[in-house]
């Protein structure tokens, strides 16, 4: 985890206080189903949750010290609530192994990171959207390969990042269920010593369901599936990050990110304004990306189990889930400010004299009567002469002029190939496609 | 593709005359359509399916031959169509680009694979549920970190590994239905020169989805999620590899890939049958995986579209998909004819004299009245006898003859702790979670 | 391997008939060895290398008709050497293990692979620095972050791709080291049947060292550290397209691949001239890079020895070099090719209407004496205006007219700081560093 | 960065203190020498090191607040070094652009990360020459696929890791000597507004190269061929790992990780000793594997430079040398103090009833003039019973009651087939090439 990359909402979930927390819980809530059974005293589950209900601080340094002479961390926990809540506390854990709580507990912490992101996807579709809508008819060129092709709009570009950032969160919704189990099961997941009514009873409090069959670890292809959702999650950031990078690049110049009224460019350069916010998004998702392979890794345990997972875990657990909050929260900072530049765009869009038109031109000849070859020759020669002006002379006017081209078209018919609402008739089916 | 990792119908679905029959298809129903909305002549469309009700041959050397000239692949096609059926063809592909063939056609390619290999996650769902019946209450030792710890059963071992499939069977589901899609968009994904109803009947007719928004391109998110899955995939094929290899070690041998009576071990060393399959399997389920990150890595395609993903894809596309599938029929075989010994397990289960049951002897003298301390010590002296015997000493009979415990606890009382009956009385519980 | 991305050289180093001829020189040459210790009668290796002299055809059919029986494939090959050799061939292998053959096979093959790469590497290199030299001196504007920063020449990208490549070189030299070792060692390394002296002989006639411990296998860290040069090779080829890709925006254009006089672009639209031999080359990059994990996912062998790494090599050992001699390649005649524009690169580079320059023009003013505050101001108000005119204005007029820098800077001293020149000066000092 | 794998040399070195005291030196010697060039007055490098020597304090809290306002970090520190020395230290930075320092700083950190980690493979490897030595003669089963192949000793297995560890230094030196530049070439690399000889004379007094050509960034080939060297390194650190997890398994049980006399194992059961640190250290190698892919999609920045590398190296700068220094640190614990049960490996080797052998005696046979089937089948038909007594019947015994064996061999000569020297004879060979 890396401060300046972190937000507080998700870096809480992964504090050793929060984990003591859901650790508590789960052991209160088996105590006390163990106690309506009668493996251990109803008095064991009570008196925990009497204590808990005063709402008692957790004491990290003094957990700490015990387990550094334990060297367990379970029982090292398991020891300093005693020491809080009294004898009884002594049945808490009974007939279960530490998995039971560990994996259950990094269950929690991914379902609740999971929530995180899935309201912060919700808020990055809100400010696409928003945009898309502001934007559905402003026209601005399409570019494949980087070259001008024919005209979009920009609603239609925040469009397909809306329909792309919606399946996200259909994935994300399906990889939270997935990692969102509890296990109590014992030493090697047999129940021997702890009945699965204590698990299902655990689950229901928890917010979770039953892990059907655990082998004293909760089966790691859940948590290869979550992280690899994240990975995508992160790769349609990169996406949509470069694109806003190039539109501000100094020779495009579409779209900035935000910088305010009074705020310096770098130096005596005014145009100095560097896409730095979606640069660092490229770089993040590099980041998110990187946890897929590990946890993957992570699935082929030995036997029962082995705890090669665990220290993976330690490190992807929190990095990807604070580094995809917070790119999904900047990602959306950067939409909603995002500053749009309409008429550079028409400036762009105007850049080549009208070539992005010449197509339409050229099937009109053909529908005209013109063979596909003379057509072509008839366009070709006239956008040629355009190209090499770089944009000052207009294609338009070139066709307009040239008797060929009269001959075989009306200067209305001409003058109506190079209409852009043309290319913007299905806008509204598209938006109703996305937005509904 | 390596041919030695390969299956015939997998195979066929990346063959070049596959691709071109998916092609044709493609543009025949979207010929159809256009014709009943009058942008083409209606027997354009019928010329097509005419020509192809004949079941023709599609000559792959021609068509390269004209692709060699026209640098153009698409186009090369619809050439050499049109030399087939005569002019009507010159109709197809209007308003079209070569992207809305290419993408769809992928993904009519995906869609099959996945198929095939759902299929292929049944047959290994069959098999490991008819060998886990089978081996319900055959008890081993179930370990965790390559240690002794419990008795489980066999069965048990492949319930997990039936859940866990029946997990990737379920995501695969879904990673399909997110490649089913099909776009027929024009240029720019505008739909300016073709009509939205065409994308909506081919789809239909191809058993696609409609790509709700394209930009050209169908967005590589999706791609990216189906090769996540397959990875996923891979990673539960290697938990399982590893659990065979990891049995049929010479010192733990409880099982062994098949050979048949008469086949020789290696030389002259007959206890030589070395796990070459599951290793095998192990191998593979690197070389899927190693797809996800550049499929992850295709999704920020630049503004509408680049072609950097196209080279990716040729490689993954069918490496993947092929490679995946001969695992899976690989570990169907491997499961399906696994020579399990019963025998062997439950010598090993006896190897250490009796000493998984230690921990319930110590919780049966701490409720008689014991301290854990007391409890302890007296587990903990003969214990460690069996243990410096190397398993030569039985703890059961050290336990009888112990005046201490014996003192606490009756012989029949002691007798019981050592039931492995006791640790199975859940199987069932668990056999209907994961069987229904 | 697919076919559309490889060379026939570097595909010819994984063909079967390539592979046999090496099993066959190792066998040869250890046999002539064995025959000089005596192990062995001095004939056997005579035979082999009489029938070798002939040139024999290497029938792969028949050998793998006989592997079908064998159902191994060394033994299939050493069968059918004996058939076309007669009885002296049996004393071949004699003490060797299958892995003695394979693994020095491998090795040979990636030296070769690594030879030819390296003579593609001093192609680019020539072809980089050919038009390096070309274009010391053409100015451009750098960019950092996408945006304008400072004038640098044509020749300095150029150049700094040259050290880059350079370095790439002495690594894959390196690596070609690192795996240019022989192990003829025995069952599990030991030389139990096969004395050093026999690997000593083979590896110096392979043009290879001595593996100093192997375990029937040669380690894998060799081969993962080789196909992580190449992975980082793949990477910097990416570096130089993602460059070229750039370059050729349309609203960029100071460069572009290399296309014919009389090529059509695409359709009627002249500037429709796509960078597609570049987004090629960034996908093959990422393909490369994929073969990086996997590689190093197989050094962790268990014991002496598993079989899990052969089938990812099978993948990615031709994948991964004929991709990269392909990549190489192609990037080398898209780099000897370029089309270059320096006028374009005039014109972006004055395209900001001097801004470029409005940092020395500050440093200026500071060094005549006023405040950085009071320099910044001035700067600053004619900066603004430029700005805003899109580059209409020109910031040195705006200055030369400006009462305040005047009466601070001369107008000689004012046009000094608009020099290019300025920013060159230290061109040959960096070219010299480069190009020695 | 995980606390608990973490050692405090190497995190000290990704302190922001430490990090702050490799900028002022790089800025200090700058100033020294451009006062050297006349470029600033002499003096202000003379007061940078005046106030150096008093060895202040770098209040990193201060730094923080005034970088909260300036929104950047180099001028935030700057100016608080100007607070403290003064007005002479206005002139520092003269000519410089935040890269040239922030790049040259992460060179450092990875050069002295470099020495750390070089140290650890120096100990790591004293440790396995140690326990090789002392086990060099000490005879282990070689195992193949995990099947009993033929003897080797427990020291060879540790000179094959003592020649990787070797090979990895190696690579390491190279890895550090990549990223051993310093850049100090103003905004875009063209050392326009500060001279060559200033970098030049920065990078002697940090111990560094000069970076040929850099552009406004130090190349980030380097830093990915340094992490990649980190997972080639990790992936021997697993191989490793997974050896001494297999030994220690309960059936092999060759060898265990180190437990103190008086450790209480897990409860009651004194065979469940865990090796839980090469587990540990098989995910730690997952996570420093994970740094290559990102380190690798960091080259590939946009014309100049782009930023987007910056938020990957703070993430894997750290956690790449901080966890692979603490799995070398803890791999030479667990070697060094590696519980190595010589008798247990004698057993394992009898386990076989000398089967092991019988690959000799059928060679034998076969040099006494027997057909290679009648030797075949001789030894085959006593090794079966050997195999199916599970090891309790002999070998030996058996051919030695073999009148057809004994018919062709002598007692003598069969006795001696199952000496295991035999294969040990070569090991001083094989030590002498390792060990030198």
């Amino acid at each position: 985890m890396v401060p300046r990359y972190s937000r507080p909402a998700m870096s809480a979930i992964w504090e050793p206080e929060a984990r003591y927390r859901i650790w508590f819980e789960i052991e209160a809530h088996a105590a006390v189903k163990m106690g309506e059974m009668g493996t251990v005293p109803p008095s064991a589950g009570k008196a925990l949750w009497d204590w808990w209900a005063t709402n008692p601080r957790i004491d990290v340094a003094a957990i700490d010290a015990i387990e550094a002479v334990t060297k367990h961390d379970v029982i090292a926990f398991l020891d300093w609530v005693a020491q809080q809540v009294g004898p009884e506390a002594r049945f808490m854990h009974q007939g279960m192994t530490s998995s039971d709580v560990l994996d259950t507990t990094l269950n929690v912490q991914l379902v609740k990171a999971a929530d995180i992101l899935i309201a912060d996807l919700d808020a990055l579709l809100a400010a696409i959207e928003r945009r898309a809508q502001e934007h559905k008819y402003t026209p601005t060129i399409g570019r494949s390969h980087g070259i001008h092709a024919e005209p979009v709009t920009f609603g239609l570009k925040l469009a397909q990042a809306h329909a792309e950032f919606s399946r996200n969160r259909a994935r994300l919704v399906l990889a939270r269920e997935d990692v969102a189990t509890c296990a109590i099961s014992g030493a090697v997941g047999t129940f021997a010593n702890v009945d699965p009514v204590v698990e299902e009873y655990v689950a229901e409090k928890m917010g979770l369901g039953i892990e059907p069959v655990s082998t004293q670890v909760i089966p790691r292809d859940r948590h290869a599936m979550f992280f690899a959702v994240l990975g995508v999650i992160a790769s349609s950031i990169e996406r949509l990050a470069v694109e806003v990078r190039h539109l501000q690049r100094t020779e495009v110049l579409e779209a900035e990110e935000y910088f305010s009224p009074g705020q310096k460019g770098s130096s005596a350069m005014p145009h100095k304004r560097n896409p730095i916010l979606t640069e660092n998004l490229t770089g993040l998702a590099r980041l998110v990306r990187s946890a897929v392979v590990p946890a993957m890794e992570n699935v082929a345990l030995w036997h029962e189990r082995d705890i090669s997972h665990s220290s993976v875990e330690r490190f992807i657990g929190p990095d990807a889930t604070i580094t995809l909050d917070f790119a999904l929260g900047r990602l959306t900072g950067v939409i909603d400010k995002l500053l749009i530049y309409p008429a550079r765009m028409q400036k762009n869009l105007d850049r080549m004299g009208g070539l992005v038109h010449s197509q339409r031109v050229l099937l009109a000849l053909t529908q005209a009567g013109l063979s596909r070859d003379e057509s072509y020759r008839l366009v070709q020669r006239n956008a040629m002469k355009v190209w090499e002006s770089d944009g000052e002379l207009s294609l338009l006017e070139l066709l307009k002029a040239d008797a060929d081209v009269t001959a075989a078209l009306s200067v209305e018919v001409i003058e109506d190939k190079f209409n852009l609402d043309y290319h913007f008739k299905h806008v509204d089916t598209i938006f109703a496609r996305v937005f509904g």
